[in-house]
């Protein structure tokens, strides 16, 4: 089985870390941890979940920055630690970026919790 | 069904919360942050999996410490991170405290990272 480097993202689902099947490697808890610490933030949840729920699946600063009371650096900086854990990917288009969850990378994120026995199947 | 005090293990299905259903109120990106923030140490996430990889599901500080080089009052610590938030639970018996998991948490921790348009449907 080959090794991954990220902890989401590459990994096929039957490769997937899984956080209650077996004891997590220090490598393999130190990069999903990554992973969780970026959404261990309520700014940054808020912003990901904007994004994602927002009309076409993709929004830019400039349709976030209201919800907050923030500047659009600070919110650039969050975004960037979004993107930086394989969350979002970020398509500069004119003066903006256009900010897009990665659905592969929730879904193993969200399997990496299921308890050791389940197994997800999504519809 | 009991009450659980905590952000998870409340709602039930229907009612969890979603990231990318619909934009998180700043409560709710409040208490799910907390939740992730937990898991997101790597110190605290191979606690958790050590816990529910466990031999019958559930371990002590004596069966953990050894995979780490770290006190015995700082697991403790980490320990009481993770059972604030609701990930698992602590049953004292004689000297030591025995540590399991609470897969219903795990689960709706799950849920709310899927993409909007899935269902998890576990077996």
């Amino acid at each position: 089985m080959p090794n991954h480097e990220l902890p989401i993202g590459e990994a096929d689902e039957d490769c997937a870390t899984r956080v209650t099947r077996e004891p997590l490697s220090a490598e393999q808890a130190t990069e999903l941890a990554r992973t969780f610490k970026a959404i261990g933030d309520p700014v940054r949840l808020r912003l990901l979940s904007l994004i994602a729920s927002h009309a076409g699946g993709e929004a830019c600063v400039c349709d976030v920055t209201e919800a907050f009371d923030l500047s659009g650096p600070t919110i650039s900086h969050h975004l960037k630690v979004l993107r930086e854990a394989g969350l979002i990917t970020g398509d500069r288009r004119g003066t903006w970026i256009y900010y897009r969850v990665r659905p592969e990378a929730l879904r193993q994120l969200s399997e990496s919790l299921l308890p050791a026995a389940e197994t997800a199947v999504t519809a």
